[in-house]
């Protein structure tokens, strides 16, 4: 039984926001399964390469990149009919510790401390500031040192040989815990890609640049390839991988030395949602092939899984993600200052001005008396001060401009009715979550006791605003005001807080959790090797990127804190394929179950 | 390389509080790893039944008699030194929807009501009313009716063949969504092992009934018998198990039908709980053997992984658990009146009086400003009065008695100062929660506040006391007073609250998240065969109970809802294994990897 995808091409291309902008998608968003394959005969292959690449992202780029620079034939296998990946839409930053900017600008960032800074964060519950290993498990500090040793040297070799110019920016924007007192180096660690003309660009830019490097070398690539199976001789060495292409055709590669992947990890797969994440999670910014492909093929050898709750958490447009769950953009920040996130009871739970990664984690909360998610969905709640001041700024519509998920009303009351209205049309895809009877009065309540702490300056409940990264992202990125409306800026003492009109219209869209792809996966060692259930590397088979268990745990360094590791572990990754040795093919043992 | 178990025969003994009484224990609480095997040549068995079964608590004994009693050759294989498994320490209540006892008092429990309420609380972000399946996967609502459809026909036939009597309660105690409106029978669904004397007894009973139907039925248990590998033959079909003594001697047992797993969860293997669970858990109450090992050997054949993130959790003794992850007892319900829960802030953040599994996801909260579990631990706070009245229920010691885990402190200040200094004793094996330096002055208020709600009678925070659950558990079961004391019982209008005094000595106990055991694992369908990543079943492979990914998702839907589906889905199981075919062992398949 042969499943077909069911994400057509043109479906995906609009997804992937090919060119770097993002296009809302219509469609089914139905996740597919591919069968398993079992073979008694000897496998046939229809090409052959020295390192197989699964995955054209950041992480697999670099493995590619790199292996082929170390004198190795590879070849790039990729499930979509584009390059890039999640890489290609993303902002595409990259945190990396130590990194020539600072050094060049004299700021030490020292392996100690930046060690600390990120053990401190994936680990809170075990950390330990007296332990040689900070309290961390053995592997888990080990990946940690292993991202501080390699991250640098890893941007450096790929400006060096032409794959990839990198561009700083100094001071910079504040890492994700800019006030932990763990964090010695807050800004600068970022890095992000270096146009032709000297500035800085995107995601898309990064994979333009990558690509063009593969291209100029003549690294092939076969593009729709989804790979279903890892082939392994009979002394368990990876030896290929088996896949199939968009017409069904069975298409198998030899690795002579190994298999590195970059798939992607499990957004789109509502299964292994549901299996593995902690709380409801309605879609995400990944590609559409982000299905967790590389946990069915990787158990299948038996790899071990880690990590699997975590997620680059982020907050999207809930009924973006019910057309398609594969959204256009999460909403990185939510825009402007006379705005306020409150639950289905009227009441805020969160700063709003926090990184979306932990304060996404804020949706999973259960009330254990109501047995619910109590948070289930946050309803951004604005003025039309904050809709003109900050239109344009996504999820704000444009100036003159509307979108289908705005819910509008000419007072609270009215508001409040609409979304009920909207909720309700919705009702058979998002449970048992509705407004509660007391969402208007508190509502009132919530905004007059925000609009206390906006003149105020001071958030009492939730110090929105009272960190340099609230206030930077906010005033330097996401919520410039427009100058071009009649409404006063904002002239309170928080940048980040403004009174919320007495009067109306006033504007709700409606946010759910979400992801910009999962992180949970099959657990890697500092050398980027794929582990079995003992901590045995399986011979031949690296991991990089989303598809496996991050380096980093549940925590989000810093814008990059992605894109760092895959470039970083995909390069460590391309290095150590590199010098595998040849692997023999005679008799290939299959493993008893596998799939895509 | 093969690591030996650190469990020792005393310290599981102890653990397992045999006999049904609750020992603490002394001991390493380490987690220990088995190395896989892998052989090439054929397997040479060293015993021979129709149905193996692993696992000899209430999932597997379920199976094991069932099987047996359809006329199969049964071989029961435990892991642990003695029989029955995390059950035989239980409370030993199971919730039997539509049982005998409801039926013969004309009560009606309906298919269609029961399923609702199970579909409502297990998947509460997907449930839709108006949807055949109520919006829930096929599989997860097929398993829901199978338990429904089997629970009382199983324990009906266990008490018809003698190898359990079971009897009800009625009215009987609240479930543990008592309140919700798809609940039609919130009471009298729980059952327990009926004594010979006719009362109703634990877990302990229930085990003692079964083990003496398998031992006067001659089906051979097979102690310290860890199984570390499954055997499949060419066909993929599981045709026996590998086992291994403590004392490091492989035994092989073929299944000429089949195998049944009733192996308990991954309580005690930290780098499961680190890897899968959604956030800190410091131990459980399942025995020491409750290492997630069927997660390891059932995911070398190509088993699909499901509700990984789930357990039933439940509050701990923070210091017992970090003697030993094994502890006697959870804190099901926090003891008293004149009592609360603050978390280092000194704030209240939960009803304390609902139920453990519930009420202890509110340990995971993640602060997203802070970066902390902000309730990783919650102090139960309590004064004189309360330590006297409810002397000797779990954890308060017992009158005259004193226990090392209790803080005190003649003023609320110094009870504070005794917390940092105990925090601090044990710094190292609790990352960075720590007292915050406002804990003192939010504990005054927070009592101050917690004073008025009781001299009204209403918790506006939290609803403490405002369901039967609350208040029926409270006075009928943990928070019965003494009646030698000279302390005043509590004549306010909520029983469950009475007026913290205003005079010392105080007490606090810190209290942690951990589990009943963990309930993620293999997914099995409607008749407990173990499915493959594609979810077609493993050919006789079968499981229930603690080892897999429960029917019921992450809800506990009562008293019971742990060993009610673990008793049905056993029976299940032996039902459907004992009518397997038999398979053939000619050349046998070796999985590429595979331990425990």
């Amino acid at each position: 039984m042969e499943r077909q995808s069911r994400i057509s091409r043109r479906d995906f291309l609009k997804a992937a926001g090919v060119g770097g902008a993002a296009v809302a998608v219509l469609g089914g968003g139905a996740t597919y399964l591919v069968s398993a394959v079992r073979k008694e005969e000897e496998v046939t292959w229809d090409r052959e390469a020295d390192v197989v690449v699964v995955g054209s992202g950041a992480a697999g780029s670099a493995a590619a990149v790199t292996a082929h620079h170390e004198g190795n034939l590879v070849i790039i296998l990729e499930k979509a009919p584009a390059y890039g990946g999640t890489s290609a839409k993303s902002g595409g930053g990259y945190w990396i510790p130590n990194n020539f900017a600072l050094r060049e600008a004299g700021i030490q960032d020292r392996r100690e401390d930046a060690i600390r800074y990120m053990a401190r964060y994936s680990y809170p519950h075990l950390y330990d500031p007296t332990d040689p290993r900070l309290g961390l498990p053995e592997n888990g500090y080990n990946l940690i040192a292993a991202f501080y040793d390699n991250a640098s040297k890893a941007v450096d070799f790929l400006a060096e040989i032409g794959a990839l110019q990198s561009a700083g920016r100094l001071p910079g924007n504040p890492d994700y815990l800019e006030h932990a007192p763990e964090n010695k180096v807050p800004r600068g660690r970022s890095l992000g890609p270096k146009k032709p003309d000297g500035t800085r660009g995107n995601g898309a830019e990064m994979m333009r640049q990558m690509k063009a490097w593969v291209d100029a070398e003549g690294i092939p690539v076969l593009l729709e390839h989804r790979v279903r199976r890892i082939v392994v001789n009979d002394k368990g060495e990876v030896v290929g991988v088996e896949a199939v292409t968009q017409d069904g055709k069975a298409v198998t590669v030899r690795s002579r030395k190994g298999v590195v992947f970059g798939s992607g990890g499990y957004t789109h797969n509502r299964e292994l949602v549901l299996n593995f994440q902690p709380g409801p999670i309605f879609g995400g910014c990944a590609v559409p092939t982000a299905e967790g492909d590389f946990i069915y093929v990787a158990e299948a050898i038996g790899a071990k899984l880690g990590n699997m709750p975590g997620a680059w958490h982020a907050e999207i447009v809930l009924e973006q993600a019910l057309e398609f769950s594969s959204v256009p953009n999460d909403v990185w920040q939510p825009i402007g200052d006379s705005m306020i996130l409150v639950n289905k009871y009227g009441k805020r739970v969160v700063s709003e001005k926090r990184n979306y990664n932990d304060r996404t984690k804020i949706h999973f909360v259960w009330d254990p008396v109501k047995a619910e998610y109590v948070n289930q969905f946050l309803f951004m709640v604005y003025d039309q001060r904050n809709a003109d001041l900050y239109a344009g700024n996504y999820p704000l519509p444009a100036a003159g401009a509307s979108a289908p998920y705005v819910i509008s009303g000419q007072t609270l009351a009215e508001l409040a009715q609409n979304i009920r209205d909207r909720l309700t049309k919705i009702a058979s895809r998002i449970g048992i979550y509705r407004l509660d009877q007391s969402f208007d009065s508190n509502l009132e309540a919530t905004i007059a006791l925000f609009n206390q702490f906006a003149e105020k300056g001071v958030d009492e409940d939730f110090q929105r605003g009272a960190f340099p990264y609230d206030v930077e992202w906010h005033s330097g990125t996401f919520s410039i005001p427009r100058k071009d409306t009649p409404w006063p800026l904002n002239d309170r003492p928080n940048i980040t807080m403004y009174p919320i009109s007495s009067k109306g219209p006033y504007y709700a869209i409606i946010l759910a959790a979400g992801t910009l792809d999962t992180n949970g996966g099959p657990v890697i060692s500092e050398k980027a090797q794929v582990l079995d259930t003992e901590d045995r590397p399986i011979p031949g088979l690296y991991g990089a990127g989303n598809c496996i268990a991050s380096p980093t745990a549940r925590a989000y360094y810093a814008g990059g804190s992605t894109l760092g590791p895959a470039l970083t572990f995909g390069y460590i990754a391309g290095l150590n394929a590199a010098k595998e040795p040849v692997k023999q093919v005679g008799r290939v043992a299959e493993p008893v179950a596998g799939r895509v």
